[in-house]
């Protein structure tokens, strides 16, 4: 087996071609992995057997060890004899154990029980243990860049079009607040994955055969991994816990989406407000385009966008899981497995955008050159405000139409203010500050600095408890 | 106008159609009611204003009363001829106020602030007054049908095959768990919809014209309107807010689709563990099928299903929403409207189920009769349990075979039973009750019974907790 | 009734707010015009029954009578009643007939046989009368903004850098390209379109008591309305069919999409390269925001964007449709009904892109300033070109360390180029035309003007070939 | 590397776990394979320069040895160095000529003239070297199994509830026109790929400095590779072509979801029409359940529906790739690569589904007993057209009101016939014949196993002829 033989394009050109994230993701994510946390399950099973003296505490401990010990090879290939995934697990962990312990391995479970707990365990896992410090990492990154420039002034856009300024570091800020959120929004879904330990449809048959409280014995095993208990199950764990946390993902997906769409088109060269820092490294080999040797392209603000395209419509996916024939069909089962692709694809959009995060720099002087450059229309909205303010009955209307004409007779407000009659006893009512903000934009920035500020403040004193709480 | 002249299928089909539906949802998702929410917002807006003084109170009533009148014929009239609805709108307001009321009028706010709360507070109140007592009415109906059959014996089906025995009362409380549960995040998501008031590019650049604290007037125009401040705003609401709440109905759609389809299946011809009462109602005029007059189909349940495959895959339309370049392009204007249209079509869903929800009577004595039939291969399991508990060290495997057998000799496990050496010793350490359950799959119904009571018990705690906090 | 009253934004909106509009799709896409084409369906069954001397002439044109005076209020009342539209259709034509021609109406028919024809004739209507004719209008417009602009030099831009120059002709060119092949596209699957009349599980059961070739009058009836008959159908006609279709509209709305966000991009405030002919009319009224006076925005391309997300992901429901059990559940009785929305929503979409093309204005000079200002990188292609051509080994590196230095050192490629030994000896053979082209990227516009006159007198010979085909 | 190191459960589970499949999909779908399809364009574009003169022969074939020799591994190193993977290759493929040769390698092309034209060769050349094949033996497959059953009468169903009779051939053969047909569309879509040597811009900049035909060179090209020429590109070819490829998949993929859903009810324990022929195997050693010993589940039915699910909503990452800014953004890039795994998800579902048909066999014998048992009922279609044809007014009324009686008075409608006045005139007109088909719904088959015939005739000669035109 070799890298290059992966069908998975994640597999072969992001997870496989990156060696410290192939590493910090493998224990969680990988075939490998799926197989030692069902393994985990079954020898947590046998462990609450042993509590409450079902089994022997010696065959717990037997089908603990032998459940460390077990490979996804030899699975793999009692899986291709008997054509069932847990019951070849099973029979590689009873091959290992004493006659004694055979009967307790994976007893009054069936597979769903150990699949949907192994998927609930790990899925809980590689959040706390990867996706929730990352998120954070990437949450301080956006916290000191927003912080940096809580003061340098930026043109504000809609529509692609000048509006009102802004500051760079307000506009960074919607993405602390909108990231600080979605990191809550993850780590409460993850932390409400269930497992269940009621057997073939949910009913705890098999194990109503042993005690009258089986839903104890399902909470034990449960508590023992780390998991709250489920409500009430069928052959499967409910749906919507699954496809919550894939919702989770997806809608922060979306946010680091829009992230790199705006900080790419400030790349554009046009706007040039933001800039890679390789760019201006005299040393640097890096090639923008196999033939126009001058381009340097934002290109892993498109790889985040593109991944995004590639994984969002996954989450229709758990949207038609949710729907299971009476106790459960199996049209679920492959579908399913793909959310361990889509954990780790998510990590690695983080990973990559914390990467771009740390490359590019705001040009403060090139967001300057911009505002003052679209510094006459954009006065507009204050010429308007404060007309009304000062009594205007038809402020936005006198405003319109002396920007419109400014605009067909390339002419600026300011100037063709100087000889508007209309509006003159108005501007004569406005203080010296008030006057001040029609001549100069960056007078003009609102709340910018002390929003952002706040914002700022606010998540970090969330994420450091989030991280207290671990 | 006609309501046959609509091109929308929900418009003409299902929601003119159905006068007691139509006048419940209108008063919050009819085209006239965005403009009355639009209307509501700047009224606020303007007694906003009139609590820190700017506005004369006067003016602000005069605004208010104008408010009320404004018609949305007016309105479209007006933006016909602008082509800008919200100034349209504000533009009829101040025909109806006096010259010295009219600077007031939207004074601060730019057209989003308007549209984005009035959409925060008419989702949050049809939420409210509604969809979520509709869902209780629903859940209600649920538990009442569950605890009914608390104690039918049914035959617990996985992949289509006969599993082992459970009650139809515990299928039914999966249901009340999962609806319950989707109640609760559809309330949450519902309260935590945002407007916001921070002006053209979420900087409070106008309103800091005015004040140093604009966050507090926003925060107080919020209140006024029933929501909660949003913590920093683009032009727009940040968009996981809406999101969310489309995601909450679309996952709690997706359990309705799965009840839908459950039932339906229960009412197949060699099934008929469901059926509909009408069918056996001697003055019925209802047609099952234009050809084949013996029909009486699960139509309302088919309708269910086939809206959730209308209107799940819009959830898509949001999640590409949360894209809109630096603060803000528009692209997501026309496709935001549908969410409406989307709570519409999900009230009527709840509609629908609750209406054929209480037309189908459950079977228990086919029921009963399928569980008998299916009684011999379905004790493997209990056979196979037992048969470890009392140290058979191959127990699955044993019963495997002996169902393969019995399968291929068309005889009954219990028959090969008796005649089977192996096992033998191992039957004998059984006791009579344990034996029993390999008689009489209605012997081995597990917790059934007492986890749809306790599932019942829960969520009509619940929802009682639920109502008290309206 | 009223149009506000309407939940669905498309219907209040869209539809009943542009009268020119409402008018030429009503015929169509209305409820009503749904209501028509069933009767349509049902008075052709009896005018080919009567073909084939199984009705009386005279009762089969009793029936067409009757078809064309039933009225969708007699059917919804009769529907509310029997709980079955298509029986509620057959009994209003019966009730207008003599008790001869009676038994004729619907006979040998299922509902289906009438809905799912109606649909096809409808939808392959709709394409002929109203989509195609606009499309061909649309793409007529593009073809003559390509020929104005095939030889308007344009930067080309790629990841939203300056690339190397094309002409705007050339941009515009990729579209009448893309649009016209898809005309073509959604064509094919119009007049692919299928229904049947083989009754209530396809095998013409109740037909095969009249004739031994039920296929054939099959046929007959599908040739009357003009389609193509159906290869084998269940209950209903295989759903590829609309599927195709459905499919056909998403991915030119697709391209629609990328001409919005491209001519938006081109109308930003830094670029300006396109711009709204209303913006410089002296007497317009036309407000682009209700705070910001001076705004003019791209609201119509917005739009067409915007609509695009609202619509493509339905598509996923016509996928979901497939699937249908044994020889039919309902479950996509209502999903499909709104593909008549989306074909409504599409005709709209061309209508809004229509009119902005119209409304907007390429400003060459604008452009040509542009390139221009780009000029000194996007040269750094021909000279490597240049370069390699010429015989350097490494011309890619070397044109690459010249970008990157000149970028450093903020000077051009051509000051660099003087001074550099290394290249001298290469740049001595060029020829005069050659080296004239690394100083005016307008003379490096590649083949753009002949390939845009190309593509335009292709699609002008194909779209003349479409209209002779009606 | 080990396979089970893999992120992908597509390639874990799937595509290493099944040598067979791995074998024959890995020179088409491995990122090795996408390695070897870029040399091989590199080393055609050398060749086609020779052809015009512009590079020697001798440069050409040593860039083609090159391209043969160059591996993955170096290709992934020298990209990790200057971050672009085709200058990366072009370097690996440059280093390994003579500087004579080395101006020639990738002259005049951008990255995407390789990149774009690589997949559509490998996509064209996967699509006729496997999926063709194999989608035809699978076509093979149903004929033989719909020819076989032509005549085996079965239960038609609609709603899930008893219809009238079909023979299962018929049923089948509803597959073999939707396979079928499917067949042609994908193969279209493959031959309609395109690729592009148009240069960065798409404007043949680069290019234009040597040919003043520049179109003509990339036609060359194309054919070399078996392809078309493209009409007009950007610097990417236009996203519709692998768009409709995708969708032809999906499409497809949306039949077999199709079959398997209706094949595994059809083996549901209460319809028992299919059955598994391993379930009768003696010898066999496969586990249905890892706690119930008995079960034999549809599995395999099963996956393939869900992997349906898995992969159908990924042809919305197509659509929304249909966008990409100006001459191109590169967030379609990575996105578009997962189209590989995509195709080799559907080869592997086409190979699944082929594997579980040859192992079901239906059991006409329990056809008989369900149609026998559900007679009564359904005889009313025939009764109802026959009263009609006979002159019966109100024939379908007549026959509701008999089944329904018939249902609640649990008698059977020919019970109730016997002793009906008000029908007896019309029964006595009937001839022997048709009386006959109310008394046996096996005669009542319609068209069933003519049309049978005449679609696997139909499509034996089509699958021929795509056969010979190989």
């Amino acid at each position: 087996m070799n890298p290059f033989d992966a069908a998975s394009p994640f597999d072969a050109r992001y997870y496989f071609a990156d060696r410290g994230f192939f590493e910090r993701l493998h224990p969680f994510v990988s075939e490998y992995s799926q197989v030692r946390y069902l393994a985990r399950v079954e020898a947590a099973l046998a462990a609450t057997l042993a509590d409450v003296g079902v089994c022997p505490r010696s065959a717990a401990d037997e089908i603990a060890k032998a459940c460390e010990q077990v490979t996804p090879e030899e699975v793999y290939e009692e899986e291709a004899r008997i054509q069932h995934n847990i019951r070849a697990l099973v029979n590689c962990i009873r091959n290992r154990v004493s006659p004694q312990a055979q009967p307790f391995v994976h007893l009054f479970a069936t597979s769903a029980d150990i699949m949907d707990t192994a998927r609930a365990v790990s899925l809980a896992e590689v959040t706390r243990e990867v996706l929730v410090p990352d998120l954070v990492n990437l949450e301080r990154q956006l916290i000191q860049l927003a912080r940096a420039h809580a003061a340098t002034p930026q043109m504000g856009r809609t529509h692609g079009q000048h509006a009102v300024p802004i500051t760079f570091g307000f506009a960074v800020a919607q993405y602390v607040s909108r990231v600080g959120q979605r990191i809550e929004v993850i780590a409460q879904a993850a932390k409400n994955l269930r497992g269940k330990f009621a057997g073939a449809v949910g009913a705890y048959n098999a194990l109503s055969l042993l005690s009258p409280e089986p839903a104890k014995l399902e909470a034990a095993l449960m508590n023992k991994l780390g998991l709250v208990a489920p409500e009430v199950s069928t052959q499967v764990t409910q749906p919507e816990y699954l496809c919550d946390y894939v919702y989770a993902l997806t809608a922060c997906w979306g946010v680091f989406a829009n992230i790199a769409d705006d900080f790419r088109h400030l790349q554009r060269s046009e706007l040039r407000e933001l800039r890679d820092k390789k760019a201006s490294d005299p040393r640097t080999a890096i090639v923008g385009s196999s033939t126009m040797p001058h381009k340097v392209n934002p290109k892993d603000f498109e790889n985040v966008k593109s991944m995004w395209k590639a994984y969002m419509p996954r989450l229709t996916t758990m949207l038609m899981d949710q729907i299971s024939e009476h106790q459960r069909d199996l049209t679920n089962s492959a579908s399913m497995r793909f959310v361990t692709e889509t954990v780790a694809a998510f990590a690695y959009g983080i990973h990559r955008l914390r990467g771009t995060l740390s490359a590019i720099e705001p040009d403060a002087v090139r967001m300057k050159e911009v505002l003052d450059g679209g510094k006459d229309p954009v006065t507009a909205e204050p010429l308007y405000v404060l007309l009304a303010m000062h009594g205007h009955p038809d402020a936005h209307e006198a405003a319109r139409v002396l920007a419109r004409d400014a605009r067909i007779q390339k002419k600026t407000i300011s100037a063709l203010l100087k000889t508007d009659a209309e509006v003159a006893p108005y501007l004569a009512k406005m203080t010296p500050d008030q006057l001040a903000v029609l001549d100069d934009p960056a007078r003009y920035l609102g709340a910018s600095v002390s929003r952002t500020n706040e914002v700022c403040d606010l998540w970090e004193r969330k994420i450091a408890a989030m991280e207290r709480a671990r």
